[in-house]
């Protein structure tokens, strides 16, 4: 099974790692972290380097595609060349992910025209001017593209594609291999749940994040 | 606050990244990826390779300490100069956390003798052999040290710890920002949810792996 995950500076790490962990672990698994050039990258906060090992050049054909979001997201979408390569590899795919912005980029790619799609809860309007159809759903799957909201939901997304990929045996294995029992000590991981205060204030200080 | 994360040839990416994704949020962190040497570690499947910084011999105190675990956590059992630093950074440390096995690095370093710990379920058996009390909870607290189950037990007990550093409001702010509101497809993330046979499964194959 080949894997790819795209990476480019700043791009948010858990994006990426919650669906590397459980996509590894998938039987004959072939993983690469792959991107404009071979290197490192930086995360979204810089504390962090991650390796790309293989160029997007170099890189004609992969069963599952996943585009992680961050702030990082924004200078793609104007990416010709990457937008290019997007639609050419979606090509080839049996599955084309994303987790949290990374939809904007499969977006500007016109890979989510007239899709349902799910971004960060804080980026749906973003996504829906660049042509998808936001929901604001947890994993949302339209034929062969999955999307998955903000940072962590990259790891139920990807549970959720295991399962279809190779049973839910073998998706019950892994989700078991990593201890995915959450108990998060609050319950406001969502818009609907946390308080109205808190909400606003993530909000505020996201866009001003975005603005620089 | 300074926020430092070992990491090692063979970690678990996701017991690193999950913490570090909710701490390198808090106001003011400064978090540093630190190894026996600057440079690039690769991940337990060799699939990615991440960024150390900053070299343990250069880093004399820092507020919180993160130990991740994976397969590589084995040849630090017995890295005498590893273990050493480890227990003089811990006197310097407002906290000192492990996830997965990590906790089997502390407890080589003697710093879980006699307390509770937890480690991944198939390894808390090594645990009590290296002095601990294991305790199958997915975090468990005692006094400064706070240890962590399974691979994904990272986020909830980074979460855990950003209330105790910063208060319920920020934390909260930070599981929104990350939209970290679960939703995994199955209930099969611990061995008391999993059916037996897969419980069985992933256990020879955990110990098929730790012989290698």
């Amino acid at each position: 099974m080949q894997i790819a995950i795209l990476l480019f500076d700043g791009v948010t790490a858990l994006d990426a790692i919650g669906p590397y962990e459980v996509l590894a672990r998938l039987p004959g698994a072939e993983l690469r972290f792959v991107g404009r050039e071979v290197g490192t990258v930086r995360t979204d906060n810089g504390f962090l380097g991650l390796s790309c090992d293989r160029s997007i050049d170099d890189l004609e054909r992969t069963e599952i595609l996943v585009v992680p979001g961050g702030f990082g997201t924004r200078a793609l979408l104007k990416e010709t060349s990457l937008l290019e390569w997007l639609r050419r590899i979606h090509q080839t795919t049996r599955y084309t992910t994303s987790v949290c912005t990374g939809s904007l980029v499969l977006a500007a790619a016109g890979l989510l025209d007239d899709l349902e799609a799910t971004s960060h809860w804080a980026a749906l309007d973003e996504l829906g001017a660049l042509g998808a159809r936001p929901t604001r759903q947890r994993v949302v799957e339209q034929g062969k593209v999955i999307t998955a909201a903000g940072v962590s939901a990259g790891i139920d997304m990807a549970l959720h594609l295991a399962a279809k990929l190779v049973g839910p045996e073998m998706a019950q294995a892994i989700q078991l291999g990593i201890e995915y029992d959450p108990q998060p000590p609050f319950d406001a991981g969502s818009v609907d749940k946390a308080p109205p205060a808190i909400v606003e204030l993530v909000r505020q200080a996201l866009a001003r994040r975005n603005r620089r």
